[in-house]
């Protein structure tokens, strides 16, 4: 399970506010807490605009890569912030691009980027149409998607594909759906990471948390190995190794019995 | 989500202590707190043997039925036991005969009472050759015993099929066998219920009530429809209303959003 972590992100109070006053210590503690907890990239995600967000993202990298080897997530809808981002990495990880949509102006801008750099990427199967509205649209928009990159000669193993979740308090049928849809792109494509922005699923509802874990426990059923999500929380993590222990990912349970001994689970 | 309200269960210490103390307040209190907590089924075993099991069973049967509208089921590997029950059930509701095997001695003994009384079916996929070890050999016995029951006129839906789980710790591939098999099993059988008598799988390991919850999710996205749990364990039954809602089974997540509001997912 590829986890990657999520809380260093821009558009949220906190975040924001250590971005806007250059707080290091704060960004730097967050990023090696979510490295300890055991994620696999760190998300940055500036959360501002137009030459902020690239300023933003270069002092975000060169904090969190100051702290951690952990390679870094570069989370903006810009462009020109990537790159700049993807120029000035020094890590030795590949670092991961967040993300990329089969919307035509955005695909044409980044996939070169992909290929050239080798970098992972977060594939989200949305395309010039908007947002998915049933299982079949999320499948046919992935597939295309993952069908273009690897034609660049991209690596399916580099290749998240999120097939974007929306509230389940605004459609009944959200988790179904996407459900449906993981199931048939890991049938389809099964060298690619399948990832989603899980905590989209649980916005509006009470116990978010709850809604939150229990769905990445079925979409791990489904055939997802990666998800976007905060590796602080403590009950996520320990639902997430039960699952991965019960999906037979975790000969005699060793992992799940030596965090339960360390005291992660209670 | 039929769920089997398993605690009034005389291999286990305190309920055990009640039945030879004819402590019919405890009982009574136990049936009608499962019954509360949303249990369609309430799970009556002795755990004894000889003529006690069938005296007890009576005692434990006319003690629920005085509290509760709910039927009980019959859990016995006595089959005059479960006979005697029968014959003195009053409830409106049919009860539940739990359970029947494969093997062919206990089948044979059974099928009869099943299929005359018109009582609701636990069938173990187990055979004459034990338990399974692998999912083909749950499936395929689940199938044979299904088919078995149906031809003697036994309604399908009157059948909760229980794949056999055994401990994740003595096997850790038991829970990719029992998913797919509850898969093959909901795909070819689509009208039969499937349940499980679910804390075996957690049997041995730390933080069972985790282990046992999660797996409960995961079965749930393979196609299992009905569960023997205790009722009373706030975490298994939280996680249970979210799946629902998640699957698709609770419109506009009134149920979620009602319990949420009681203070039942806290």
């Amino acid at each position: 399970m590829k986890i990657i972590g999520e809380l260093i992100n821009g558009t949220r109070a906190k975040p924001k506010e250590a971005i806007a006053q250059r707080n290091a210590d704060y960004i730097a503690d967050l990023a090696r807490r979510q490295d300890e907890a055991g994620a696999h990239f760190i998300d940055a995600n500036p959360g501002t605009s137009g030459e902020a967000e690239i300023t933003d993202m270069l002092w975000l990298a060169e904090t969190i890569q100051a702290v951690t080897d952990k390679p870094l997530s570069f989370d903006s809808p810009s462009v020109r912030a990537i790159e700049a981002a993807l120029d000035a990495y020094t890590g030795s990880a590949l670092p991961l691009i967040n993300s990329i949509t089969y919307e035509r102006e955005k695909l044409d801008a980044l996939i070169g980027l992909v290929a050239e750099t080798g970098a992972n990427v977060v594939a989200l199967a949305m395309g010039d149409d908007g947002m998915p509205s049933d299982s079949l649209q999320r499948e046919e928009t992935a597939l295309r998607l993952i069908d273009t990159l690897t034609a660049r000669g991209i690596d399916p193993e580099r290749i998240y594909l999120d097939p974007v979740i929306v509230p389940l308090g605004t459609c009944h049928e959200t988790g179904t759906h996407v459900l449906s849809a993981v199931r048939a792109i890991r049938r389809q494509r099964p060298e690619c990471h399948i990832t989603c922005g899980l905590s989209n699923i649980s916005y509006g509802l009470p116990h978010r948390k709850l809604v939150n874990r229990v769905f990445l426990v079925q979409c791990m059923v489904a055939g997802l190995d990666s998800a976007i999500i905060d590796p602080l929380e403590p009950g996520i993590m320990a639902e997430l190794a039960a699952a991965e222990a019960l999906l037979g990912n975790d000969e005699w349970c060793m992992n799940y019995i030596t965090l339960s001994r360390s005291g992660a689970l209670d």
